[in-house]
């Protein structure tokens, strides 16, 4: 609890923590948690793309041949004025079941990577998952090209950071020797809560859509130009960012967001000529969330010809939903009711490092309740107990692997 | 029109036009405009807010009193990505006015001063009118303390632009020996070119009221958040802002405008926890203005309380209508007349800086034609042969101060 105040102080705003990839802040996070990794008794490295990857090594084989490996973790980057658990908690939470082992000179006939993601929240590029990407090997290397809203590209960002775009590739666990990869965080959402229980397995994520959207119109002077006349793109928005919301509440299970909305020219005397969205979209059922994603393409198109606007739509991220490995659900379960608890499977709203890791080897998720489901949120909260569930559970669920190996 | 291209070029930004006061394009506009009042065969001087002013002395008296002002102007400043006209086309028909005496010889038994004024659309401070204010003897010194979006103080963008704050009061004209203030000024709305007529006459400056207005909800996760849950200052931003445009669609002459929308935090997976607009509202009734003013004022209360949000409103600006001077009009119609052109009399939807000079001497204003009715856009544009209609306008309107002074 100490060090997610401690990391909840690292940002890049003093007025609130905002810690996008490859900044400086990103990288006093990167070094206080390498300390931390140290203290535990792993050796600790940083890839090109700035995840932080500490590694604690199995016990050592009379037999001569190569462990296995597990990882744990979750991701170091954070939303704008973000809260202190999403993200830093799974690493935390990693290093401290590692710590219990350090600290009573054992070792698991399997080694145990933590690593702390580099990006996970997009904030910074607007695509997410840049670290789990290249740790999955599935980076794009046109990724390089883009732009944040300084103007800076990828490519030079993960240069000043230390690494080398052209060797991300390099950075690609080999699956051969994984167990799979586990993640614990805090929900984000508010059923554990309803239901008074301190930690939960994910059974999916949902998949995800997110596009970029602009309406074109016309600026003019605020005082001359007609109602009748006018072609105000800020009015075309705001009667998508209601369509949105409409659909969203008349659909059982689907969240639907406008998170981000720029007006042109932006004065407060001038008809706005150019209005830019963002679009969210989330279901657990992959033909339902693109059926309302195109359904609310379609809005936009209609609102769009109904003003005489014209019209953009970009695709910027389409992740189908991501379901838990059956074996990782199930030991988590184990360890759930073996720490005392009643077990309860639920699905993940959010996007999380697993939909990329999951492509790359086994994968299992432990949410923990959080206080009134918030989270992107400076008062995102979590207690004390329930933590310290999480790290039993954790650590039944290794011995578990332990067993089996 | 070859001086209207060069101001036109001179931008605080390459890719179109924005000369907010007080910027060092503010200045190079200045010191052209100096440069063509001195051309003229005036004395030029800048005031402690930056406004210019050149001065074309009357014929001298055999009797030793002292001849009156005629004060024709405009502003240099203008909206974002704006057009050539606005403003600059005032300021430059009062130059070519006085070139054509200057070139004659001649001298009128009344002085004239051309003035630039140094900010009217109040894009940098949000707040209109300081160079008029100025002039006029009404800026309040507590506009010192405003800031800019880079948190620059209006009272030390003063002092970098060669003034000082503190004797801005020094500044105000002495109404005694003026006989007025005309200013020339694009349309900016459609009624001249649809009655295709070069020019018109105002006869009153709708009143204008300015608010800004923030909704506060609860920032959240975007995946995670049921729709049911959320408190989205967003949605009640859009809301509000289909509210204006349907209340100024349903009442005759009512023009209202939201032309800023911030979010925060602005991220595209992140629920808005906070939406901040702008209002502004025109009518030539004060009663219908404010009375609109207020049901808009009621209706984003409905809004936030519906949607369990907080809410902050602030009045920004409240300018009544201001009517033109029957004197000036009526010399205004006599010199179109003259000119061989039908006299039009209109209201003026757009608040220009007679809205002050008003409140210090006799005021009325000239309108040209602009195609579409277009301003506050690049694409703004005027007929060289309706400008050479305006100045033979102004010209034949000095000539009849000339025969009565």
């Amino acid at each position: 609890m100490q060090r997610a105040e401690i990391l909840g102080g690292i940002s890049e705003d003093a007025a609130c923590l905002t810690r996008r990839f490859g900044t400086p802040s990103m990288a006093e996070a990167n070094r206080a948690v390498a300390g931390w990794m140290l203290q535990a008794g792993m050796s600790v490295r940083q890839d090109n793309i700035g995840n932080i990857i500490g590694r604690y090594e199995a016990a050592q084989r009379t037999d001569g041949s190569t462990p296995s490996t597990m990882i744990i973790g979750s991701h170091l980057d954070t939303v704008r004025d973000a809260g202190k658990y999403d993200g830093p908690l799974g690493v935390l939470v990693g290093i401290a079941c590692v710590q219990a082992l350090h600290d009573s000179g054992r070792r698991l006939p399997f080694a145990i990577e933590v690593v702390g993601f580099a990006d996970e929240e997009g904030l910074r590029y607007g695509t997410s998952y840049l670290g789990s990407k290249v740790f999955a090997g599935c980076f794009p290397s046109e990724y390089g090209e883009l732009r944040d809203d300084d103007d800076v590209a990828l490519a030079s960002a993960i240069t000043a950071f230390g690494g080398d775009i052209s060797a991300c590739n390099n950075d690609k666990r080999s699956p051969d020797d994984l167990l799979g990869y586990c993640e614990v965080h805090i929900e984000q959402g508010p059923v554990l809560e309803h239901e008074n229980l301190p930690v939960g397995i994910v059974s999916a994520i949902s998949g995800q859509t997110r596009a970029r959207l602009a309406f074109m119109g016309m600026s003019g002077h605020a005082g001359t130009v007609p109602m009748s006349m006018r072609h105000d793109a800020l009015c075309a928005a705001a009667e998508f960012v209601l369509a949105v919301e409409s659909l969203a509440q008349q659909t059982s299970g689907l969240v639907a967001t406008v998170g981000q909305l720029t007006v042109q020219p932006g004065a407060g005397n001038v008809i706005p000529g150019h209005a830019t969205l963002s679009l969210d979209v989330r279901h657990i059922d992959n033909d339902i969330r693109l059926d309302m994603y195109n359904r609310l393409r379609k809005q936009a198109e209609a609102i769009s010809e109904r003003r005489a606007l014209t019209f953009d739509w970009q695709l910027m991220q389409d992740n189908i939903s991501t379901p838990c490995s059956p074996q990782f659900a199930a030991k988590l379960a184990h360890a759930v009711e073996a720490a005392g608890y009643p077990v309860r499977h639920l699905a993940s709203g959010a996007g999380h490092d697993g939909v990329i890791m999951s492509g790359l080897c086994s994968f299992g998720m432990l949410f923990v309740r959080c206080k009134g489901g918030v989270s992107h949120n400076p008062s995102e909260s979590v207690m004390v107990e329930d933590v310290a569930v999480a790290i039993d559970v954790m650590n039944r669920f290794l011995e578990d692997f332990d067993a089996a190996v």
